[in-house]
């Protein structure tokens, strides 16, 4: 086996697991439930997974969680009577968001694995062959829409950093503003993570296509927004 | 008390602190030792630190992280013979930056509170006014300080990020590029920390004009850094 996808030769990584620290190492469930710093360990080892797909969605995480932060700062404020429910219902969004994002981050670790794994598939005979390339094809398709999902997700917790920017606690513009950068960073990241899959995804172009147009929509709001946001910086 | 500083007004702080989960309230001597989620929690908290700018720090020691991973991945391929040293000193760069970032997220929390407890010092005398007007420098002086620290770790950062870029494993190219965008995020959030803070420091013209300096040429460079990273994707 010598298929080179993504991170690393898979041949390479395949050896290398054995003195890999990958997250599935730790034995945790969930990502976000690990300690910080083991999260980081996980991502810095060379263990291909996780990592910038990992590392896109947490960024999200991070950006929702300011968000989150800038409600709270501007509920229960008589200054801002007038948008009190705007915020409950933003709070409420923005954690959910966190919460979408948390899952999405183990997901990307989980979902190159499943690459990994079709990869390694019995291919000696014709239908060995034909089932493995479907399963490949799945799993690229997976790994692909992972990161898209953070894509979104991530643009939604921008949309939000930048209703409190204009309408939260002016107090805090700095933190909406800090939000509005991580936000972005993770849109970018994970639409790289979407591009580089659908690289490889080259047998169902008509997969591919689809996947590459609702790219190109959410880059597009990301940049408004960072527009949006400098119009108000300057 | 009604001075207004930052992400809240103090006043209204010092009445939410009650209600609010402290990352200090966790009783944790150091962040990244806490759980991912948990530091997220304190974060999202209505208590305004940890804000923004330890989430740049935060997000400085993904990229760190993500760096790490990359010259993991060219470490022991002979494709990349070359340059094993440079990856070995890099490796171990991005490791002690990852360690020193994850110190400025708890330190701009800290900072944050050192500058609320001088604005409560007591002032009824002309001297107590003095020693109060002193702290309050003194505080405001380090609240810019450490996301300067930050800004510069990042920056470092990302430097080693564009040197992985060009010269380390080219299959984690992705990795590479998002550990670019969440260095950029991190430098440009801890300068806005800086400037919020240099707002403040009104009386003290001489440290607002050497610290402006300062963040101009990280600005500079972090811009430089970006123009690399976006001719290389096109």
């Amino acid at each position: 086996m010598d298929v080179d996808w993504r991170g690393s030769g898979l041949s390479g990584v395949a050896r290398a697991t054995v003195y890999c620290t990958t997250f599935w190492g730790l034995g945790v469930s969930k990502l976000t439930e690990e300690k910080f710093s083991a999260v980081m360990d996980s991502i810095a080892s060379c263990s291909p997974a996780p990592g910038g797909g990992t590392a896109a969605a947490l960024a999200g995480v991070m950006a929702a969680s300011l968000v989150e932060m800038v409600t709270n700062l501007t509920l229960g404020r008589k200054k801002y009577a007038a948008v009190q429910d705007e915020m409950t219902a933003l709070a409420r969004e923005v954690r959910e968001l966190r919460g979408a994002l948390g899952e999405l981050a183990a997901e990307d670790a989980r979902a190159y694995e499943e690459v990994m794994d079709a990869y390694k598939l019995p291919k000696a005979s014709g239908e060995e062959q034909a089932r493995r390339e479907v399963a490949i094809e799945k799993a690229l398709h997976r790994a692909a829409q992972v990161p898209l999902r953070t894509a979104e997700a991530a643009l939604a917790v921008m949309e939000r950093a930048e209703i409190v920017s204009v309408r939260g606690n002016q107090n805090a513009a700095t933190d909406a503003a800090v939000a509005h950068l991580l936000g972005s960073a993770s849109v970018k990241g994970a639409l790289m993570n979407v591009v580089v899959n659908l690289q490889t995804l080259n047998s169902r172009p008509e997969w591919a296509q689809l996947l590459s147009e609702q790219c190109a929509n959410i880059a597009a709001r990301e940049q408004e927004l960072t527009r949006l946001m400098l119009i108000r910086q300057n």
